[in-house]
């Protein structure tokens, strides 16, 4: 696994994130209700001897660009071992939610250049970042929406990949799920997960951070 | 994997259960935030194409005695195909929390006879089920409110072998935990965990079960 | 336009009915912020001589078989001189957010039967009677759930042509709709609309008895 | 009809305007329960594909004297190519229920010069402008706030001829649903209606602007 | 003066009598705000050593209907010494405010017939009896709502003459204020008065039973 | 009448003239439940021809050390033609139910100083001024409280007469109710009257100013 | 000290004894805030060996007419060893308070009776009994309503002296206060105190049963 | 008794002291529900005559390190005759409830150091300084957090005795109640106790200034 021992974890996003978490930032019971609480908890149980610190800073509606108005003071000033950003989703949504309000779309131009931008600072000053995909939990490929969000999704796989971050698919990870699910089952909306939804992101993120599922309680293998 | 296609689990318990669950059962969004929860998140996420349902009917603050008065509404009258119980810390700590009004303690000989009552009753009409123990956070054997749990723990491990019922030893999970992480951390009274410990007991429970954490996303293994 | 002088409508059907209605009967204020509300506003600019009176009974949740439950209670006994009804969208939605419990879906056949049995039997006591059609906001006729919508549409239709009721086909409204505005502006889970979608259902009810809309104010042609 | 594709069409005025919207700008559901939330309905569903934005900074109690206060602010910063505005109602009121304060009283030649000039100042910079009358929902001419509610009728009537605006003569709508309906059905104080006589006002605005009630559903003709 | 030392006086009618009193009655700082209070504080104030006991059974809402069906409970099983009763308000409004509804309509006839029958009824039980006649703040007597208060005005006087109560000719009061000053100052639905009113009201009941506004503090004269 | 047509009458003092006011200034509705309500609802029926505006600025907890921080903004920026102050009894009460904090304490000296300070600015530029003693709801004039209320109320009868402003001697008017009634039916701390009380002190203002209480209602003699 | 090992304490009586106590029954924190709760405390800490058992059923606004009502229910139900009864303010205070209503008062020959009653009643079937004097927290004995108080006390301690319950003196504590703190120190309203006057009733009762101060931490003397 | 008359006494601490006390200044009935507030109650009715003054400046979740942030406003500038402090549990307990946080962990060097200066500081302003010591529910000392508490309260110990401050070993009166009762019994987490601890806290206090528990009622020996 690849947080070592004693090593902060720092989850940045939108609501999906955020899920309720405190204010100014969520730690232990204030982690929000979502994948963050999730992957602490797993963390712990599974590497109790690592004790890991986990972090949340996640803001409802936040867009790439509201994001990086506040990167300074919600990512780096807390000088995280580990950051991972699921973001992108309201990027596309405001196009879709509120069609005739231009001033809140951010379109993929923009969207690339600033999450390139967070990363490019941020992956020197970091032991490891990832960069988790935005989801739409939709299974048809050609639903308007959840193209445009596949696109997004694109983007910050590339992104990764150009600056060396891990890439969480989520995506990919939902599809899996819809492959058996109704969409209705596991979100109202189809962005707003429960707690069926959390767990696949959570697990989208461990994966990609090289978890180990078979370890036996205590944290021995 | 024994918990089946299309299965009804249905967990009954104390306030650990019950965690904030809808009235008059739990399920989906009602299931509460403890173990119940992150079990049904992790059957949906590892086997998604079982459609297992989960339902919780804990309610907070019961002992055996009071778990035998709704046994028939909040159990039976269900029809689970499997039922998961974790009862009996209320049953010692009125001992301790309210020494001087000896009417709400259990004492074991009326903890056996009653769990056993109600396992009998129910291993002929369901497909299987767990008797988790009962837990206190404590890693010393001899403090004194520790050393009574672990005399109940014990009498459910009796009642489970007696009857063929799954044992899961929640206890023993959390003593993994405790060699690495201080009581305090786990929970304020010893008794209610937080997020971490909900998550211990859902291992517990999930290994009991025979859950298989190596299975692919999408339940392919 | 069909509705008379001084005659009595009653709107009945689901939580798009509703609306917020006040209880045990909507009227004026009290009618909920749907279409209900939309039609009295409607009715009574365009025809105040007419002075019609407008109820509402709608209940959040209903499918067709708990309708079934109060008709004699909220429909027959208000003695109404028109009835409309829209229902069937919960009968499908639990098929789809609520997979792992069939005591909640409603199939087609006793969505058929109940409205039938519900239509013949108020026909004979009223001047007249409207059947809505459910929708789903969805453009997509291949997506699994607009599908489904789109088959108990048709029970709809099919009902209303058998007993000389009339269709109003709501669905077709919002289609029109569709065709220059994103699902995601209508409604956030495609199926509760707010202001936007409300009106859609009124123009297609009202449309369906006749409404003139090149009425001058006051009432006067 | 005068309102063009994409255009965005600002609301502004007193209570009646303002109806409960949302802050600092009312728009979509946060228009409030008034006359723009109709407006807003109807204008989507006659022509979707026009796809028009509307806006609110209605304020309770705003007189024209408060709405110059705020008129850079809450119009021209906004850039709408539409204005419509409503007031002068408290400008009177405040005469007949405060009449011991005189400090709140608008009276006609700062109401006339006070409209004049915001109407002077919007008009070049916007594509149109519409000044809807204030109205009192009472019948009676010679009722004495009526007959001063008319002489500012007058004022906003003849503003908008001098400078080219719109005018919606809102009182002769209400005038002509009182011949058929009470006053006290339509409103409980004769100012503040509820959805009927929002809808009125708003079937005021939209005949104003030339709005088509014989459109077909999706916008054809 | 005609109430006399140690006697009880109960108040009884709509909301202008209940506003805001205690259940199941109302007394002392429990008589709500409205005329009854001001009643108990001039009486205590200008004739301390008679120690007299104010109660107050209002109810919002009431016409004489329903005020005749809990007469008995709320007036009779009290014993009170005096009984002054102010009802007929709603009677008339529900004509005007719910015109569709003629369910909630109490008309000429039923009124007298239910207050004389009331009055008839109670006269030999008490000591003294005094009819309120409602009010509407509306200075012209042709105002076609004034019109028909003003009917059911002289059907009370009509009632307290031909059983010999006294009668309270509110409207009256009301009226020599409406000559200095505007309705809209004393109400906003001319309907329920504020302090200012309520102070009217109390001053026509006062003058009724012989009120001594003359008497110095202390209660000499 | 000493108070003239169209004049200002603006009461300041502690939290029985406070009485649950508006901020920042009570008025109307806003008055608060207490003798300022009181003098405005008598005030404007016996004299409604007048059309005198009453203000309110009491503050609960008021004495006259805080009083004079607040005079200019809350008295003199009113510009008020009558000022009427009631204050002293936190001055006082302070001594008995703080005895430890000497802090809040306002002894004679300070009281006497401040007070005439006070008047001696406000008469200049007002019409009129009334001083209102503070009052005990204590009958006998040995109780240690009440003894220290009549030197107070001294102060404020010495520094009435010695800069010419009318005195309302509220004690006295307390004393004629306290021959006929218990303490404790008028206040249950002896210092916050109910509406008995504030009757009670409303009568010994407007007595003070020359208030006729055998005009005929309309205001003619 | 008289109360023994394991034994059980009933305190019952009105609002001095509820204090805000849990319902039904209070014990532990939900003793309120008065003085069983300093009792409790007290008892536990000087006696920690004894294991006594508190528990609280005073009812807010008793009088002994209540108080007999739910005796069976509130006292002898509960089988306690020890009961402790604080009774008659109530009694008292309604003939000031409302002295308009007798239906309140309970004079001496009832109080005296009831009282005399339920001891007779309870002496039989407890180990022992206190009767706590009522009291008014008034230093002169010639006021009123403290007069009527000491009346009661004295039948309280007859009463106690003729069945041979112990009696505690509460009235001649708070003297003891009173020759040192003024009334309004203790209580705004000279009957319900704050903490001061609440162990002031805690040590009459405690040197009413022989409570040794002088014992040292863990019990040992 | 080393407090003499008319002397203040400053408590200030963590959430124990807290209690729930009054901003910014507890006093008298804001002094929350703690040891001060028994302290209080105990004082006044054993020494009344001595009119002892009792403020609360206590702030939940304190360390020391947080205690001198605040020191000069809510200790020195009230200028007491005496001041105790109570502090350390949670510098202690962050270390086992918050292991992964180490910037809220004040380990021994810096509690010694702090708590020296403050003492420093303080003893030559005030006439006596207590330092009580903290406390841990929990009998056994090895225990990992008691044994950590024991080593601050050994720091309290020396600090006193170096400074000539008063030491209140808080610690061995709960100890003495250990020897009876269970932890359960008086605190839920072994830190906050409810009433039973909050009187151990007080005596502790008490007996360190010298409190003579056999005075007489009224304070005479």
């Amino acid at each position: 696994m690849r947080i070592k021992d004693n090593e902060t974890l720092l989850f940045i996003g939108d609501s999906i994130t955020d899920a309720g978490r405190a204010r100014p930032v969520g730690e232990g019971r204030g982690l929000g209700n979502g994948y963050p609480l999730f992957v602490d908890a797993l963390l712990t149980n599974f590497y109790p001897e690592k004790r890991i610190r986990v972090l949340n800073t996640g803001v409802s509606g936040d867009t790439v660009r509201r994001l990086a108005d506040r990167w300074q003071q919600d990512v780096l000033d807390h000088a995280p071992d580990w950051v991972s950003v699921m973001i992108g989703i309201n990027d596309v949504w405001r196009q879709f939610d509120h069609p005739l309000d231009p001033s809140c779309h951010v379109y993929p131009e923009e969207f690339r250049a600033t999450l390139e931008r967070l990363t490019a600072d941020t992956i020197p000053r970091v032991r490891g970042m990832a960069l988790m995909s935005p989801f739409f939990i939709e299974p048809r490929r050609d639903d308007a929406m959840r193209a445009q969000v596949d696109a997004y999704r694109t983007i910050v796989a590339e992104t990764a990949r150009k600056y060396g971050a891990l890439f969480a698919d989520t995506q990919s990870y939902f599809d899996a799920m819809l492959a058996h699910l109704p969409s209705e089952y596991l979100a109202g909306d189809r962005v707003h997960p429960g707690h069926l939804g959390h767990m696949t992101a959570a697990r989208a993120f461990l994966d990609a951070v090289g978890f180990d599922w078979s370890r036996a309680p205590g944290g021995s293998k």
